[in-house]
């Protein structure tokens, strides 16, 4: 058995302990400065308050202020913050990891830099921390905390450096309910499941059309907005040197995010017409990863254009999207964009 | 305006009238002898018994004896037959098909070639009429002909041997509501798009799990199996000579597939467990095309494998879905042939 020290108490973080306590891991959570009042509860109940289940036996829940001894011992360190907590995780996190232990982060996202490139937050710490000597690792793949924690059948993918430190990963956190693929390709794994935040809204538009139009679900629409979707992914994925093997995850946790969650409401609602401001409204005050994932991609592709490596009549949905995000009414979806000539 | 022929009455052929008569041509909508009745109540009063909708005005309604004269100076004919009816349409409409007319299908499948070779129904008719003359196209996308019929968003793909001929047909039932992609890779097009028939079977096999387990909608497992579908389809297309870029087409209906009809009412049943043989008695007769497609697709693949050119573990879903098909019990969805392992 291994020790396995989690850092972020949040819904999806805190979901790890079930495949790790399942294998019989020794599991240490800790909370984020955020996560007080979680593991406060946890600590003396076992049950999470946001995930809202009670947490495997046995699990030892740290406030942030016992981190050092959290991480004393560890094998491996589950990386549980969102993508908004990535600042704080390199101040505040990295610095205090030993080099030889590895970091799996469930963190999904991707990161501008200045000079263009998209690049995924593996990527990103280690090229903050070139000398630390961590080997970063994350989870793609559709996985809903919810259910991974009511031990649904789940399939992920691993992606990391290393194919042998990603086979240990796996042996540690495999279990019948929880599928673990692996991957070399960091970038093609985490920026395909990234860009289903963004497109997720995209196809949440035909939501919002239908409910406007009658109240009852039509597909065709939806249907053509997926499609859309996985052929602009597709594009992205190659423009940004991942593998476009990875639209699997892509596709799969695309369909995954069109069913729930905040993510469907505010594509519904801008599909219905709303002005982005008073979508927003809805999320009272927290900051959606679906949008801030969307704009990234855009400001991405639209560097790329910039540059003369991509055409803007490649993306029509993604910049449809975007012009939403960014206040404009929008002349309805493009639907003419989306038809293409294919010769062979 | 043109003259368009539709030969087949059925819900998808009649829905084709829609976008023609948006366009001002003149309809000629042709039953074949099952269709008697339909025509039948259509030419009184207008009305589509199956689909359900009132058709557009303006359309000549034929039985199938009235075909000569229906075909008389059409500049297009649309196939609208199911895949059952290919050999019907292939012993009494092609015969009778003058060169210079061409044939634009709706028939979506694929056919088993007694080489092992797994092609279009365009490719077997142009093999099976080698001097006929005649150019054979289809369609394929995500459209369902209610919804078409409403004249929803809706996106498809035609596809055929000629770019110049593609374009006119475009112009010819292009509208507002009806958007047209083109492509020369038929092939692909026509792969894509019948392999979601039986990949549908694979996905709502989870949804059946979860009927079976609490009666609600569990995304993880239906996400895991999109996923491996996409995954299975793409290994499949490539297989085949289509282009992987089809994969947004077969994963755009793939999802309309999912939500509705036969198809899922059978894959969830066979996910609570029933064998086939009493899950094909909900069908009451009729055969569904997506278990015909599914069994078609294992048996190409298999030969494949037969001859050394594909490997059985890269389609353990398909695999799996043949094996419930052929009466096996089943040892339970196979999840953990899923993970894989990709080196960069």
């Amino acid at each position: 058995m291994s020790i396995i020290t989690i850092i972020g108490a949040g819904m999806m973080g805190s979901a790890m302990s079930f495949p790790a306590r399942a294998n019989g891991h020794d599991v240490r959570l800790v909370g984020t400065p955020l996560d007080r009042g979680i593991i406060e509860h946890a600590k003396e109940t076992g049950f999470h308050i946001t995930l809202k289940r009670q947490l495997p036996e046995g699990i030892r829940f740290c406030q942030f202020e016992e981190l050092e001894d959290a991480l004393e011992g560890a094998d491996l360190l589950i990386g549980g913050v969102s993508s908004m907590g990535v600042d704080w995780f390199m101040d505040s996190v990295i610095p205090r990891i030993p080099a030889a232990l590895p970091v799996l982060s469930v963190t999904k996202g991707m990161m501008n830099t200045r000079e263009g490139e998209f690049i995924s937050f593996p990527e990103l710490y280690a090229r903050r921390f070139p000398d630390s000597g961590i080997r970063f690792n994350a989870i793609g793949g559709p996985c809903t905390s919810y259910e991974l924690a009511d031990r649904d059948q789940t399939q992920v993918c691993f992606c990391g450096p290393d194919m042998a430190l990603l086979r240990k990963m796996k042996a540690m956190l495999n279990t019948d309910f929880y599928h673990i693929s692996l991957s070399e390709d960091i970038r093609g794994v985490e920026c395909a499941v990234a860009l289903k935040n963004a497109y997720a809204l995209g196809v949440t538009l035909a939501v919002g059309l239908s409910e406007k139009l009658d109240g009852k679900m039509h597909y065709n629409s939806q249907a053509a907005l997926f499609g859309q979707s996985v052929k602009e992914m597709r594009k992205i994925l190659r423009l940004y040197g991942g593998r476009d093997i990875n639209i699997y995850l892509g596709a799969g946790d695309l369909y995954v995010t069109v069913f729930g969650g905040r993510t469907r409401l505010i594509g519904t609602l801008l599909g219905k017409g709303y002005p982005i401001d008073e979508a927003k409204k809805e999320l009272a005050g927290v900051t959606l990863e679906s949008i801030v994932i969307a704009e990234r991609t855009a400001r991405a592709v639209r560097s790329s254009i910039a540059r003369g490596e991509a055409r803007s009549e490649d993306f029509p949905l993604l910049m449809y999207i975007d012009g939403l995000l960014a206040g404009e009414s929008g002349a309805g979806i493009p639907w003419d964009a989306f038809e293409e000539e294919m010769t062979v």
